[in-house]
């Protein structure tokens, strides 16, 4: 090894150790006798002290020295003079007797500090650099330890890590499938999977009982922010199970990772059905880290004269706890930002619930204190509270008053990143209709959709629907929510042939094109295939929540742009002639 | 839960216990006034008991019970009159009271036994049913198990394990590359990666000191047997490092999965190079399990009017310890056996050391007694042994000699398959002379080739020799070899712009080639890439190994066959006109 010690490891109880250290020159400091240098590695930081003036021959050497050079340094652990508690090695430093260069760097065109002076772009593009910033590392450290902590538990519960293919088949239901042209097979393809669903059901009745992967998926979607066209998930399926067996071991699995890896007690995670999510949060994805619950107002406000209230299908309210300080002018700032069209309110009515007691809106003409005391009532304010209303269509207006909660809930400090509330959504729809999603496949429009996947079983007790009105049909479905971040979600799946077969009528399916597509499975479910669900965690996304972050793009190594594009290595690129006459196609785009 | 318990865990210390069982009928046994089912899951088999004489309303339910039903049972464990020792669960069975058809089954297309009466292609397609046997699940669960431990071993070491990106750019040098159409970035192409390489090695600049990814690795090569498109490595590398850190931590590695997972003790692993591993063994992952070294006779036979050892580059001898009295029948095989194009020898000349001492060569007619005293003592043989001679061109000689050392060594039963012997081949060349392979890009042939890849370092006491005698540089290159299978290999790579640039020259790149395809390495290199090296295992072989197999499929769940294609799930496949279009290519094969 070109060291003995790491530059983290190092302490008053090594002194007079004779050591060798190996890492990067963070920071030179030249104080006429001595000189100091910071020497990083992934552990740690620990001071060099040369002393120059004896007239050692590593003065030259020392003199060429910038930031980012690899040195190799021997010398003797000695205390330091001024000790700095900041830095678990910072009550010693190394006598430097011998001094190597092991490669020398450019000025890195971004300084590797915590606080970098790199651009977004700059950093991508040198993701090399950025990775060496003790922010980025520890954002990697994290997913790493989750991921061993995941398999713990898992592999305690008996689960199998079992790898499913990665040259699969394209199947255009759900996103846009990344296609790979085959060789061998002229004129086919491979995809690549959006997830291991029918593998896993397949190890299900191949009698796998307890199945996981941490796996690569893949999804070719035009790219919103905090998307990646390949991400990561915690894929998981059970058998002889029922829902809330399912939920019971996820739960216990986030529990887990919480206590582990955050030294966190979580409480059990309540259950609320996608209808009560919709109701009281306008959100199937509800940040209950605050109350801040819609109530609405229909019966309480119309037939005032009031023409706004009146026409609105929704009037619906919710109540900032200690916001009736706020000011005309941040009232008309918050007015504006629910008219903005990203959320597309007509307007904003509110009322303060003034520490006196009296309540003063913004519709006084219209309603007297009397019936402001009803809105009150309604929505349980109390004095120093604020009132505030949206009307308008239902869905718009429920989607509108859900962003404006989350806005309120930020700006009243609600929703702190070093606090946790979970919770499971159940029951939600089986299917949806499509209007023409931009990233589905044209030809996919006009057509019920699953929500989840074809595979959810629908709820038993809704059976009966599927014929008569399948928008009502309820779904074995479930999603876990955490400071209103969908982290996972999964389902009891569909084990009976016939009742898939009719799922796939339903969603559009001729039977040659469910056969084609899905006839393995199908086939797979007449011999014996046990009952099974599970579920599926972002993998990206639970990381950035443990780590406090909004961004997935902070715990990839190597994330690529909006575009799908990695900076770093410049791809994707184009390929040689020669290599698309290997593979049977031509490209339409003309250099 | 659908059970409270599995089909294997049930024990005398249960007895009288109500439990639920689930699984699958594995077979059903009608005695008459009793009637027996084997139940079987992931876990095991539990035996019920139906009395079905007593009126008993399940009776219906039992008869149209077939192999393979899937079904949950109620019942009192009771303990058995006649035991059976060879099942955990043998002294109990469980008197059954409710029973309930969870899922039918049709007949299998083969029977879910250890010894079943399926094909190989038939298996392939029901890939879900052959999963169900106790032999292919086991070596799955081993596998999970291997996984496991070699995370253990390196989170142990502080490595971390980092995912790198699946969708890389295409580098045509190594093997041909999977490449996946870009729709965002029009005319452009992802590639899929064949090792992680570049990207580990940029995790070393970036300073994370040790890394490992259990991670899926593509190559689109023609398949041979035991080859396949998608694969899976256990891929490492550490920086400040020489080669025999590297060894060291890496043999500790095996160690510890042979202690964790079958409980033997691997004595120190050897080294051996290169070169005398061609020279002892024709081969460079010799089986050492057995000793059968080669011995060069050319000294000793050459000079007795023997045209063919006369005229020979190479003779060389292995004695066989015991085999003097192979028959005459025996011997002529063997000689129609080294005579087989794979082979390719002209014949083979052996002389028997007999129990007497007399030595009896198939070329009396030009070699006396003292003169076979020559050879015997040559190559040490004992009486008892046989003495087997080839002799030709050297590199093939060498070649069919070793393929008739291993074909001895298995006929001798000198290749336990649960004795294990380990050794690491080091100092390989650094290059080789591609005269066309074809798993290469037909414009890549008449080049030097990187034996390991362009990213390893050569010997520094070499250097001298990259300009006047490129084939004779050695590397800082190794093998792990375990009974002549090579498990995982790798390198210490070049942390200098410079010398990877005259690598990349050598290699034939031009320089705008070098820079397009790896300018982000070469440019990482300038910003205090430290020194570094790792490895690779090939994580399917080495469960195969440990599982005593010779084929990787038999520990990949879903495997390919030697077409590329996955049989079960017929792919790859056409895709539709308008994913080609969205794509931006089309298909040059007419439908």
């Amino acid at each position: 090894m070109l060291r003995t010690h790491t530059c983290g490891e190092l302490r008053l109880s090594d002194i007079n150790k004779e050591v060798t250290l190996s890492g990067w020159v963070q920071k030179t400091r030249d104080l006429g006798a001595m000189t100091f240098i910071d020497l990083r590695d992934r552990y740690g930081i620990t001071q060099l002290a040369l002393n120059l003036a004896s007239g050692n021959e590593i003065n030259d050497t020392v003199k060429t020295l910038g930031r980012e050079f690899v040195i190799q340094v021997k010398g003797t652990v000695i205390e330091r003079e001024s000790k700095n508690k900041n830095n678990l090695t910072g009550d010693i430093e190394i006598k430097v007797t011998a001094l190597k260069v092991l490669n020398i760097s450019q000025t890195p065109p971004f300084t590797i500090e915590d606080n970098t002076d790199g651009g977004d772009e700059l950093r991508m593009k040198y993701r090399y650099l950025d990775l060496r910033r003790n922010e980025v590392r520890k954002n990697l450290e994290l997913r790493h330890r989750m991921a061993i902590e995941t398999r713990n538990y898992l592999d305690s519960l008996q689960f199998l890590e079992v790898e499913t293919p990665v040259l699969i088949k394209s199947t255009p239901e759900g996103a846009r499938d990344f296609v790979v042209p085959s060789r061998m097979n002229e004129g086919q393809f491979y995809a690549l999977p959006q997830s291991p669903q029918t593998f896993k059901q397949l190890l299900m009745v191949a009698g796998f009982d307890r199945y996981y992967q941490i796996v690569k998926c893949f999804r070719d979607e035009d790219l919103r922010a905090d998307r990646q066209p390949e991400f990561t998930q915690i894929d998981c399926e059970m058998s002889f199970v029922d829902q809330q067996d399912i939920l019971d071991t996820f739960e216990g699995l986030v529990r887990h990772l919480f206590k582990a890896v955050k030294q966190i007690d979580m409480p059990n995670v309540p259950h609320m059905t996608y209808a009560d999510a919709m109701k009281y949060y306008g959100n199937d994805k509800p940040d209950t880290r605050f109350e801040m619950k819609f109530v609405e107002l229909n019966e309480v406000v119309k037939g005032k004269n009031f023409k706004i209230f009146d026409d609105a299908e929704l009037v619906v309210t919710i109540c900032a706890k200690g916001a009736a300080e706020y000011t005309r002018k941040q009232l008309d700032e918050l007015t504006e930002w629910v008219k903005r069209p990203q959320i597309g309110a007509t307007g904003l009515v509110y009322a303060r619930h003034n520490a006196d007691g009296t309540i003063k809106s913004s519709v006084d003409k219209f309603y007297n204190e009397e019936e402001l005391k009803t809105w009150s009532a309604a929505c349980g304010s109390q004095p120093g509270d604020l009132i505030l209303i949206l009307a308008g269509p239902d869905e718009k207006t429920r989607k509108g008053m859900s962003e404006l909660r989350l806005e309120m809930g930020a700006r009243l400090g609600l929703r702190d990143k070093n606090k946790f509330s979970a919770l499971w959504i159940i029951d939600f729809p089986l299917l949806e209709w499509n209007d023409g999603d931009p990233n589905l496949l044209a030809s996919l429009a006009g057509r019920w959709h699953a929500k989840h996947h074809p595979f959810t079983s629908p709820k038993p007790e809704d059976f009966e629907l599927l014929k008569t009105d399948p928008g009502a049909v309820r779904a074995n479905a479930y999603d876990l929510v955490i400071n209103g971040v969908e982290v996972g979600g999964g389902s009891i799946r569909i084990h009976d042939r016939a009742l898939q077969s009719q799922m796939f009528d339903l969603l559009g399916f001729t039977k040659e094109e469910a056969q084609k597509q899905f006839g393995f499975l199908m086939n797979a479910f007449e011999f014996g295939a046990p009952p099974h669900g599970g579920l599926a965690f972002g993998f990206d996304r639970l990381c950035s929540l443990f780590g406090g972050s909004d961004s997935i793009r902070d715990f990839i190594a190597f994330p690529k742009n909006n575009s799908g594009r990695d900076v770093m290595i410049d791809s994707p690129s184009e390929i040689s002639d020669e290599q698309l006459k290997e593979l049977h196609i031509l490209s339409t785009v003309t250099n």
